[in-house]
């Protein structure tokens, strides 16, 4: 099993602008993919799209300001279940984010692409909340030949 | 044990400009951190300098074009011992990078931070060789509290 581990921290003094932004629609549409339906609440599934396909989340967990935990029901093969958990905390003058894609089978050269873009997008949330405006796809930064 | 894994890829007909970035001190010093010194040839040992601190790597392994690899013998504990691999090959019209920094003995969360940051160095690195000019610290991007 690999994983993928990122931490990055907003500037905010709470951290209910990243769980806003982690947990409803317009939060995710604004700095993951535009193409974000469904319903975000405990048991929900909730689809994100891109220009080459996407993925299909359901909700683990739901801990206001401190926990969001997905689960992947659909999408890449190496995805399908997997899991995605965003851990807050507020530290000071920054809310923490402790980001973990966990229970890849294999560390396929696709796993190194996720988790260099898994970064960017990171970044984007933080531009969000920070700013009120992020990149998400299809605007996102390009990190190489698979975009 | 647990690694970090990123890819890139670069706009270049050939690796040769992503392994000079790699292989010479003022090619490590405009993408990773200005303060760079040392010698970049095999059994050499390269210092890296950043405002709290740093690391010194020892060249394991070089492959013109194709592969990097270092030994970390200097700096944070949870960094000495591991080692950081380049993987080059050239797709098309791209270079990829397939990057490692593999052996940390535990997930901390220093772990994942420095998972974030590889990925802005990486971005850095990508955009000197395709512009002649990267981000590197101190002028680096901020991802956190921790920088």
């Amino acid at each position: 099993m690999s994983d993928i581990l990122h931490r990055v921290a907003t500037r905010t003094s709470t951290p209910d602008g990243v769980y806003q932004a982690l947990t409803t629609i317009d939060g995710l549409a604004a700095w993951w993919t535009t193409d974000t339906t469904g319903k975000t609440g405990l048991g929900d599934v909730i689809d994100f799209r891109f220009e080459n396909g996407g993925f299909t989340m359901l909700v683990l967990d739901l801990v206001p300001g401190e926990l969001v935990r997905w689960e992947v029901v659909d999408g890449p093969e190496e995805w399908i279940g997997t899991t995605v958990n965003w851990n807050l905390k507020q530290n000071g003058d920054y809310t923490v984010i402790l980001f973990e894609h966990l229970g890849w089978k294999e560390p396929v050269e696709f796993m190194y692409h996720c988790s260099t873009k898994w970064a960017t997008f990171l970044l984007s949330l933080k531009e969000l909340v920070e700013t009120g405006s992020g990149s998400p796809a299809p605007h996102e930064l390009r990190v190489s030949d698979w975009r």
